[in-house]
């Protein structure tokens, strides 16, 4: 079963690298863009059939290795 | 409207993060993960409430700027 952890800085925290990607963004011309974050998605293939407990261990991993809880945000998401 | 580029390697390019993450995974006790993938996913809010036109512009910035064709795919998914 395929999970992704999609890894985020928190709101309030500066994400730099955003900010140079907008700014780049509007440079080329697009000026809709209003915000832009930039994170990480982290694809894990995990030997389980069971949704659950694949999002059990995702959680897991997240909390032990893959995010800061400082200053990171993250959400699990199945994808097959 | 928010609109997440995924961006990853691409199947066949190495990816000694991911690498890293499943052995660091592994070492930690999880011994059910058996492939990491890590790749970008990139927050975007476009000023616009038509869902077509922000996946179209969202597809242009990541021809143009935010993915490299050579040894990256991305996905586009509409958040909100």
């Amino acid at each position: 079963m395929k999970v992704a952890v999609n890894i985020h800085l928190k709101k309030g925290v500066l994400d730099p690298q955003g900010k140079a990607v907008l700014n780049a963004l509007n440079s080329l011309g697009f000026d809709e863009v209003k915000d832009v974050r930039v994170g990480k998605q982290i694809l894990i293939d995990i030997d389980t059939n069971n949704k659950e407990e694949a999002i059990k261990k995702a959680k897991k991993m997240a909390d032990e290795l893959l995010a800061n809880p400082v200053i990171e945000n993250y959400e699990i998401e199945v994808k097959e």
